[in-house]
């Protein structure tokens, strides 16, 4: 069975486990106070060119995302997400068991744009009544998003600059970061990101580590009593030197931005064959995840050998499936997927 | 620096580690699916004696500990606890997060009794007006204690005889289980622990594993919907098979066993080599942790070569410490220890 | 100013307000533990028809909502609410202060249908990761509904019917119920209501009274330990002898009813009034609402001497407005506001 | 049966109700808009010499310190309490339900002192790990307390010096002010409470409304946006204009403080009678709870024909009861329990 199910299908680059090979005997303090926490921010904070930001390491996106909405916000206030938020459909009320509702707006290929966030800012503070409404809050946003679209740099600027007239805190998901970042065409860079979001996570989990996010928070005042609220939610590794080892070997020479690079290069490779073969794509994506519309007859053949996820049902006949490709996709895999089409 | 500050002080066993290593370019379904996990579980059931347990892996103890409460415990329910409980003084309100309060008792070397519960029970029903106050909805016990204490079967056969006699289920924080099942003299088995509790789990992170806390529930029904809950809290890794993989090799063979005796035995050398040196035990600790009162400059002394956590000041020129060994305690590190008590 | 703008502007009917002044005096216990609680309970079981039915006197509709859906529902449980109802739309976030999020579904004029809630249920169980979503626990419903329709007996039947067979407890806001109860045409009587939902309130506030809301659960179990949820959410009013007298008073003969069908008879004349005019309606309300499509001129124009929300604005020259009457409404007041649209 | 059991056994001072009666037929806009509620604001402005506090009438207590508690803290952050403290005994876990851990210091009748906050803030943010445990965000006290004692003036300035100085919101639970500002001997006024505490409110439930407490934020910023979490938890009373009425007919003259005075005064009769008799109390209490401390015999035959707390059993024979006089007590109900004690 090949998967192109998840981009976390894999331990991790042999190049860290080496490293936890290497460190494995070392003793070190608890709950990442270590010597290797602090080189990775200090890491992060040189790849985002944000030299005061506040770095925090966390195991998993729901508990990133979770903890630091939950910081954030006040409790009358919620947060502004595409309805295709991650937050919105996938994390079993992980924010509204924190006390908030999340304040969806319809996407656009998952992104949402700056004027649906004045828009939903300013209907707010019109009303009479306004107290008998959630306050909108704060922002999420998701880069690249659910459906592998990634927004471009006039889009995230606009988005930044009405969170900032509006005194809305503007947070980005970067689960898949590291393929946003390699994304086709983007002209969006990390420390694009550190000048325009008010906390972000760089996702380790998809893009090569065994687990691990990289919290950011380029403003360190949000950042301050993070710590806090890591704890409260369950998230603080006693061995935050596992965390450390691995973002200082991801972030000390660059192998983060080469995964990303390595699991767009194979989607790309993906993309441009099965196009070749005449399927179309639902969306138009420049990262690691396609979303391609198959015959059903296909669908199930392909099954037997690949796992995948089946996305939408836009017709009786068709399915459109999503396939992600990832750090460790070997283009033996990609090129079985496409024989697999070609025999049909 | 030689570090008895805490039982995570390395990374993993060598045979984990080899067996991430052999597994690392396998790849896996998501979220705990795969086979590995599959049989750690089995393993789990077996070293319980209890077939029909559900068990759940997870990262680490604070979000095991939230996660079961929370999943058990209905909104005007709260947990009775010592006082003295991780949750009460250490999980920066972790519970109280989820809603609910901690019912503390007094706590009698860390430990409470039957005794204690059924009378915090039975005030609370013979209330007029009880609606007024929280209700006692379970209770949380840990084995070992936070002071380093474990209880006899007789004590725990006690406290879940009251516990199914006032409809109380009964919760264990086994963060430290493996150093519990092995105390010196200890009556209490793993079974036991199966046959008497209604939730509990087994620590991995304290006795080995990288991280990771094997949730038990002897009675499935406990946890026939915890998933959900596990993934509201932002618990649930993506890469589920790397739990999988470490229960698995702790299971397979009884090197989880192994490594709790290693613990003990360490602890048990320095115990019997500071009584020897006239250093009195502050609690009667049979597990991994010592409670050694030493002279203030003594302790100055110690602190250049060695870290370990000042626990407690029971008058003017001493103070209580607290020494842990662990699975991966070096004798070396120990005689050094004693070494330099010798020098003073 | 003649105010349409809620059925709540006057204080109380004069015999509540006499009841208040003859009992004045008295001595009461506390916490609703008084005759007058237990003489109303009696009077709105009887009404009821539902003898068994654990009833409970709170303060207010947000509160009630809050309270109920919170001691029903399990932690990753949400509620299932057309996207109209008011626990969606209009109370701060409320329910998910609680932890718990508001599943929506497209209203039909502020109506949800069985089908929709079939659907939601067993898209949720058809999944295969659905613990990676909020599990839905129960419906939600209001009757009237936000925009003044209310449910057919077959509907409510179907719903109901639904909910049991998917083990989905049916709650039913009834913040206008006396208006639904006497609603034009209505085959849906308060014992069909107590049959078949498992949670409801009987509005007071908006029908006659200075406050108060009766929480009914016809089936007892659901309200077994409501009086803790109730105080945990600051909602048990010391002096509960209030809202006895209150709820007394309207049950013991038929008051409540007789106010309901005061404020359906007021807005039956003033609609027909309106549609005489040629006032087209936005809403097929039969109940206390109603919503009039009314040129942006006119609305200026009446705003000078009457209160009413402006509710949707359908096109660039008009504007729905929406208008209630209640229990004191004053038929010159209808004529005042027929007399003014005459005048343009 | 003569009621000693609470302050609210009786409705309202006739005063009042007369009000209520006389605009009960005027119609007013909801939700505490209406020029009643503006002109209590504005008397209790006035009584409190703090014409910038922000003033918002809510109808019970707990809903008041359950809201005004949520609306302060951070989500990692706990109210210090003394253990007696409603908030920590009495209130079903209403704060926890919020998220929040009460930090509970030990008591002195009723008491915290400037000491214990120091002690409280100074050893958190001594600690090194501080992110473990819960931070300390504010402080609670109650005036008069749980036992019926008052603070000093030198108190409650000591104890806002130490909350200034430390960046704690102090805030003061007044549920039965009216009784501590007329208690025998005070040497605090209510401007001094406006001029200490950021947050605080006026108990009228148990000196003479209806119902009704009045939160007063002396610094406006702290109820900037206190109407939405007020609606968030239920607490928004819908017929404000009955609260507003409430607090003009008792602050536009001096109601109010006259009937804490009688409270205080019929209290002091029935001490000094049963002092004379050679009771002894429990505490010192100068408002309008009593302590005495009576053979169980007597406590037996007193509850034949009168109401009140058994608090708490000191020894084998006797009970310490509470006696709560009020603003309803009538002197022949004292007299008939002086009576009744010396028949025995």
């Amino acid at each position: 069975m090949i998967r192109f199910d998840s981009d976390y299908v894999q331990g991790t680059h042999p190049r860290i486990l080496e490293r936890l090979l290497k460190t494995n005997k070392t003793e070190y303090p608890g709950y990442g106070t270590d010597e290797h926490v602090r080189r990775a921010k200090a890491h992060i904070q040189a790849a985002c060119q944000a030299p005061e930001a506040d770095v925090h390491l966390m195991v998993g996106g729901t508990a990133a995302n979770l903890t630091i909405i939950a910081s954030i916000l006040r409790p009358h206030q919620g947060v502004i997400s595409p309805d295709s938020g991650h937050i919105s459909t996938n994390e079993t009320g992980a924010i509204e068991a924190t006390g908030h509702k999340v304040l969806t707006v319809p996407n656009t290929a998952g992104k949402l744009t700056a004027e649906q966030i004045r828009a939903m800012h300013d209907a707010h503070w019109a009303k009479g009544n306004r107290e008998h409404v959630v306050q909108p809050g704060m922002v999420f946003i998701s880069h690249p998003t659910e459906v592998g679209t990634v927004y471009t740099l006039a889009e995230l600027e606009a988005i930044s600059a009405v969170c900032r007239e509006k005194g809305l805190p503007l947070m980005l998901d970067g689960a898949r970061l590291g393929y946003g970042l390699a994304a086709i065409g983007t002209d969006v860079t990390l420390p694009d990101i550190a000048r325009l979001c008010d906390a972000f996570y760089i996702g380790g989990t998809k893009v090569g580590a065994l687990f691990g996010e990289a919290v950011v928070f380029p403003n360190p005042k949000f950042g301050q009593e993070f710590r806090y609220h890591i704890k409260q939610h369950g998230g603080m590794l006693a061995k935050g030197f596992l965390l450390g080892i691995q973002f200082e070997c991801m972030f000390e020479d660059g192998l983060y931005f080469e995964l990303g690079r390595h699991g767009v290069a194979e989607a790309a490779y993906l993309r441009e064959g099965m196009l070749e073969l005449g399927i179309p794509m639902q969306y138009d994506t420049k990262a690691n995840q396609l979303f391609p519309r198959l015959p059903d007859g296909l669908v199930k053949t392909l099954l037997n050998d690949f796992t995948f996820h089946q996305w939408e049902k836009p017709n009786e006949t068709e399915t459109v499936i999503r396939l992600c490709t990832s750090w460790s996709t070997k283009r033996e895999s990609v090129e079985a997927f496409l024989e697999a089409i070609k025999r049909g």
